[in-house]
Order: C-alpha cells, then structure tokens, then sequence
C-alpha cells in the first residue's frame, strides 16, 4: 500500500497486493471510526476502496461502488478481499469485501478508472445547485456538539464539519422536519481532498433522519457513491437530503461539491428509520 | 420457478432451485428483448432478481438491487447464479451474477425483502411530485416509433408506453435540450405491474442522452434500483432525467409512480455518454 491514504485510514497492511485478479489486505479499525452502532459506513466504503485501488493500480478510482451493508463493524483487526470481474479499455469492475472473524460486514462493487483522464463534452453540465451554505464563520462547527453525541459518535472528531445554522435544530430539541442537514467538511490538519476521501465526506453528516425528529442509529442497507470529477484543494459543501420516507426507511442523497464549485460525488443510500 | 413471472420473461428454467446458499439457473434470451447493443439491461436485472427471489423465496422482493453490467449480452443462452451472504430478520442479502459462454455480463448485490409487510410510519411522505404526464389520450404511443427505430430496440415492443409529446422531439431532430423524458407504461395483455417489472420499467425507455441531442447506445455502468412500495394495478408513470453530465458519463434518476400516486421505485443509473 504505502500512499498517504494508509496513514489516515490507519490501515496497516500485512500483504503485499500484486495487481492481479484478486488480493487480501489486512487492516485494523481504530475504535475513534465509531458512530452509533458500529465502524462509520462511508470509513469502511473508504478502506475497501484503498483495496480496490490496490487491485487494479492504473485505474485508481472508484468512479461508482455501490455497497451493501451486511453487519455492524466494530474496534479491531479487518480483512479486505477483492477480485476482478473485468478490465479493459479504462475501466474496470472490481468486486470487494470486508470481513472480521470470518464474517463478511460490508459487500461491494466498483467500477475503477482514472478521474484524471475523463473527457470534456460540450454537452457538459450541472443542474443541481451549490448547497446554500452562509460563510463558514457564520456556520457551526462539529466541536460545539454535545459532550454525549461526541461520546457516541467519536468518528465526527475526524474531520471538521461547518454545520448550517439553519439545519442543526435537532441537536437542541427542535428539528426542523424538513430531511435536509448541509455543513462544510475538510480532512483535518488542513489535508487536501482525493477522490478515496470523498467515500468519506458522503456518509460522515449524521442521518437526515435527525432533522426529520428521529434521531438514533439509521443502518445503511446500501450506499451507491459516484465520483464526478477530482476535487480541487479546499473546503467541500456536503448536503444531505431525504425526499421519500416509506416502509420504515428512507433514501438519502447526497451532493458533494468542491471549492470550484464542482459537484464531486453524488451519492444515494437506502437507511432503516430509527424506531419512534 | 413457475410463477407467472417465467412467462413473460421467456426464462426456461431447467433447474429446480432449492433455497439454500447458491444456486443456478438455466434461461434463454430471446432477441426480441435486444435494444441497440444487446440485452436490454433492466431485463437482465428482473431476470437476476427472479432467480435471487427463488433463492430466499421468504424475501421475495428487491428492496434494493445494485448492477455493474460487464459486458454487453446476446441473444442465447443465460445461467443466474446466486449466493446468500447474509440472511436474517425480515431482510437478507443476496449477491449474483449473470454468465453467457462461461462470461460474467452482469453482476449485482440485492438486498430482498417483502414489501407487502413493511411498516407505516407517521413520518412518510414523498416530497417527488407525480410526473406531469398529459392523459393519456393526447400522448404518443410507441407504436408510432420510426421502423427504423424499433428495428434497433424490438424491446420496445414488449411494453405500451405513451410519451408525454413534450419529450420526443428528438425523434423528429429536434431534442429538447432538457435531458428528460417520461412517459405512461405497462405491461402488454392488461399485465398488472408487480415488483419484478419494476426493475425493467426504471430502464425501459430510451437513455434521456436522446432528449440531450445525442442519441446512441449509451451504455450503463452502475444502476441502482430501491423499490419502496407494492405497485397498485393499473398504469405506471415514470420519469427520467438528467441534472450531471461530465466526463463522458451521465447520470439518469428514475422515478416511477402507480395508478395510486404513489412512488413504487427509484432508481439512479451512471452511464456513458455516446460520442457526438
């Protein structure tokens, strides 16, 4: 492994990956990746990601995965599994998994290319608005959270997160109800974004299912991450919203955006709604 | 197998499956279900779910389903293999693959269910508006399909769907720019919709690339599908649209509503643009 993506994910890599049509890496969770019920989603996404990468080197980027969540992950020693089902051309398609004591906890499928080298269209366009966030000195950041919602979910120490003002009202009682949290997110130690981090920036805001007035551990059932484009260096926009809440699960989609004003990864997933 | 499914799917199952941690089918793609390319893709997928749906026949729906279609099919020959990778509570999950000639062409994660038994919540609502489809008497049949047209998708046949007129104008040259397209859909002979269909309404229309002035294959790469709710009988309304073109790649949302206003299904391709 050895790229500064390891350091990070505190992946500690025992086996050296031949590209090749299949590869085990053995990693460790750090107990700080923890929300709620278990291993932050979008961390695990991130770490089998980095395998994924490691297969099939000249394709370096997941430009979709597509995940389902199994169990719960907890604290400690992880194995990633990978195969390739196809490459060619400039993409590959790279089946992955997860597993701790034997067990598997998250399935995936990527398929990998080169951001770096993706075409220009005159075609080229993006209707989807930059979120609305107000400047960042107006915002409030992850550290002002509640001793008690950090103790749960020491994961959101990992970054630092600008929260709208307008969408935070759940952390004092008051959701707004309307299923939409948006925040300014960076890696700390002012660390640039790469496209394996993005994997991280769509499942770290907490579910929209806090503004909805159901606050309490939504497990994803699948999260399915485009990458669009390579972030540029600075500040992401993060937004998060649910438009469909039905059958004791909602969607969540997700929009990425750099500090160019660039949508980055858009990203949907399927979440139980916490019990009422 | 041997539900009515079978029929309409032309799948000639030669194995009997017993539900347990894998299986295999035997089928057959007939040519009529081609479209530009190959198989069309949202067929192969309803056939993929039929054969995950008699792997866990307790769970017979997929709540969601996941595809990174490898490479494109052909008339012929077709064996479904499934594999259980979690089963418990009300859901499990299911992966499998589709192979012609010893060659993976389509792969996919599904996590099955029964949406007939799933709970109601004070909190659901669907903030998508049903499509503004005009009655159905003032829409365009696919009938009226150029010849030349239908003999690249004879697919189109296998459904009625009747165009809002306000998208077709690139049947005529003239698209409209927007990147959408939407139309009225069932299944042919009064055909009641039921879960399965689902996964071939949200691709059975053409890509929304012709709506852009691009038409041409546009191949998938990734397509996800949740299915939220049983569909009532009668008419579905779907849309699909456009919001991010870059890099050679779009993305198509797919939204599908029952007789009863109700959303059935959602779903998110990313696919490549075809070249101008």
């Amino acid at each position: 492994m050895g790229d500064e993506f390891d350091e990070r994910l505190k992946l500690t890599a025992s086996t050296d990956v031949p590209a090749g049509l299949s590869a085990s890496l053995e990693g460790e969770y750090d107990a700080g990746w923890s929300v709620g019920g278990g291993i932050n989603g979008g961390f695990q996404l991130a770490l089998l990601g980095q395998a994924m990468r490691a297969t099939v080197p000249d394709k370096p980027d997941p430009i979709t995965v597509s995940a389902g969540y199994l169990t719960a992950s907890d604290a400690g020693p992880v194995t990633a599994t990978t195969r390739i089902l196809r490459n060619g051309g400039s993409l590959a398609t790279v089946a992955g998994d997860l597993t701790q004591d034997g067990t598997p906890r998250l399935t995936a499928l990527a398929t990998m290319g080169t951001l770096a080298g993706l075409p220009v269209s005159e075609l080229d366009r993006c209707e989807i608005p930059v979120p609305d966030l107000p400047p960042r000195d107006r915002c409030l950041s992850n550290e002002l959270a509640p001793p008690e919602f950090r103790a749960v979910a020491p994961f959101m120490d990992r970054f630092e997160m600008l929260f709208d003002p307008r969408c935070v009202g759940w952390a004092m009682g008051q959701p707004s109800g309307r299923g939409m949290l948006q925040a300014w997110f960076r890696l700390p130690g002012g660390r640039q974004p790469d496209p394996l981090s993005l994997l991280l920036a769509v499942d770290a805001l907490p579910p929209v299912s806090f503004d909805l007035g159901r606050p309490g551990w939504a497990p994803t059932l699948e999260l399915t991450v485009h990458l669009r484009a390579l972030p540029a260096p600075g500040w992401l926009r993060v937004r998060h919203e649910t438009r469909v809440v039905a059958g004791g699960m909602f969607e969540e989609d997700c929009v990425v955006f750099d500090a160019a004003d660039r949508l980055v990864a858009q990203s949907r997933q399927l979440a139980r709604l916490p019990r009422g």
